[in-house]
């Protein structure tokens, strides 16, 4: 019986069936934690919609890599955890003092700030228990890999230190490189590591992991162009956060040091990059690909 | 030639040489942190002094179990990042709003409540680093078993569990189970992780990680019973912290639930159990021990 080829790949339907895996994931993650209160605060933000984009890269590595899905799972929930935990405490009243998010009030709108720092620190850790806990199926010294990874991205060396520099970078000047490196540590890091993990649970080879960070380094700052575009032009009611919140911030976006046109192709180029970089694993790219499209085509 | 087997353990010295190698790896620990500003705030908070007691526990228990206390000393170092981490977290102004730890200011006195965030996240996310990709020598399935110790006794089921019920608990008549409750999990759950992750590093045996799990268990209540006792008795300047504070803000405490001269008798009770769990290995057990002794007699 022969094969059929299809040259077609339904990007749709994959998000679709990704998206549902991640949510009832996510669902079963947080089951039995304690108080009941600390509970609600993480099961709030965790279950409150959002994209999966993180996640769903994950499992698309994983794939790509030759692994079996399943097991990269506990690690995608664990990136949408690191992923959340970051977003409670960024929205805090210390930090960017944000009321919304995914079209919700925030963390601590709803459960007081010191709920939201907890319920953030609770996640954090809650996202290393899913790598070393509850991951079966996967030899310890990949899942050591993993936890290695996520840790360099959530900390200092990633998001927390981009968070750092973008707030000292507030009402200031910042250049291109700034810009850059805020972006490359804040958003990047993170992105960055849903794709070597995925790829490392399948036991992935380092051309394919050096061509995964050219990926990842392409779409993380293609995604965070893209924001800065979407927060100029879309409106608060399809991003579902406060649109328009640099510019009253007066903060340094792509549009502002680039003008929105060299933006956008600025965006398209990262992109074409990002995926020439998967160019000798093309047959087995179809999700990754489509996700690099997605990012720069998505309106919110 | 025969082995003088002295039945003298000298305690000062054994601390002070364990404390010693903790504070060299502490301060080796925070090399390359970017951006410096972060830096300094994670280097203020674990490098500011205090016992080191979790560190010493965690080689202590190493040694114990046949381990070469090198290899442990990485998972110590982690241990006092997360106990740092939790003290920036809940002095914040939206938890106790303390000013001083440790006779100087709090974190966020110093480097503003963001900074003083963001700096315990990046140190929680450090500490899994310091297992995961700096802990040469050790197989990476004991490691693995040291991150889920970690996340557990540091997350929902542990120390921010802990501090929710604490949090909640606050102008509320609170009964002796649910003050155990808030101890188990804010002091107990992460004292106990320092002798496991110590005794799983040198590959452990279950029946000694049950001895350790009883031993943390009545170190942990005996600890927190004589800080309370001390709360009462001693003074801010001898403390490092401000005492009286439970008082002031009308926190139930073992001596308000059963006087001081119970709550001494409980945490000598305490320790006596402790002690005993560690009977099987009484040969190596000296430091532990002594541990014990030292936490019902400290002044501060």
């Amino acid at each position: 019986m022969a094969v059929a080829v299809s040259t077609e790949f339904d990007f749709a339907a994959y998000l679709e069936s990704a998206r549902g895996q991640v949510e009832l994931a996510l669902e079963a993650a947080l089951g039995p934690e304690r108080p009941e209160s600390l509970r609600e605060a993480m099961r709030y933000s965790l279950l409150g919609g959002g994209k999966r984009l993180r996640p769903i890269l994950c499992l698309a590595a994983c794939e790509l890599a030759g692994g079996e899905v399943a097991l990269a799972l506990p690690t995608a929930v664990a990136l949408e955890m690191i992923h959340t935990m970051s977003l409670i405490h960024d929205d805090l009243p210390a930090m960017d003092n944000d009321d919304l998010r995914r079209g919700r009030p925030t963390n601590h709108k709803v459960y007081g700030e010191a709920q939201a720092i907890l319920a953030g620190d609770a996640l954090l850790t809650r996202a290393f228990e899913m790598v070393a806990l509850r991951s079966p199926g996967v030899p310890a010294e990949r899942l050591l890999q993993v936890v290695g990874e996520l840790s360099l991205s959530a900390g200092a060396p990633g998001l927390v230190g981009g968070q750092v520099v973008d707030l000292e970078s507030e009402g200031k000047d910042v250049d291109l490189d700034t810009l850059e490196y805020i972006h490359l540590h804040k958003t990047g890091a993170l992105l960055q590591a849903c794709v070597l993990t995925g790829a490392m649970i399948a036991g992935a080879s380092e051309p394919l992991l050096q061509g995964l960070r050219t990926y990842s380094r392409g779409i993380g700052l293609a995604f965070q162009i893209i924001d800065d575009i979407l927060d100029l032009t879309a409106s608060s009611e399809v991003l579902g956060k406060t649109a328009g919140k640099d510019l009253t911030a007066d903060k340094t976006t792509y549009p502002k040091l680039l003008g929105l046109e060299e933006s956008r192709q600025r965006a398209e180029a990262l992109v074409a990059e990002a995926k020439a970089a998967l160019q000798p694993w093309q047959a087995n790219a179809q999700p990754l690909l489509a996700l690099a499209d997605y990012i720069t085509s998505r309106d919110r």
